[in-house]
């Protein structure tokens, strides 16, 4: 499977936000994530790189 | 391997930009995607959808 994980990436901290990650949608000002389980999470973020063959995904977060 | 296929989706139309895509990287008012290969192709479009366990990468095409 290429499910990929999901990291918001700030200066060198990396933080797990979901593992198992499928499909993400652009919705408004973030980002849809939903994983292989169907479980969706909503998060005020831009992509920030993906690395797909490493099975990475950075988000960088939006401030409200 | 976890490439995926990049497509400009525009209405019921799928036309295929680039094969085994590993990295996908935001920059200024595009994205630059790297092919398994470290071929590099810029477009300008932003990300559509992922769905990663399709190995699909949808874009949209933005205008000049």
């Amino acid at each position: 499977m290429c499910e990929a994980n999901a990291y918001i990436r700030s200066g060198q901290q990396e933080e797990l936000i979901l593992e198992n990650v499928d499909r993400i949608i652009p919705v408004g000002d973030g980002l849809l994530l939903e994983d292989i389980f169907g479980h969706r999470k909503h998060i005020k973020a831009r992509i920030q790189e993906l690395s797909l063959v490493d099975h990475k995904i950075y988000l960088e977060k939006l401030e409200d």
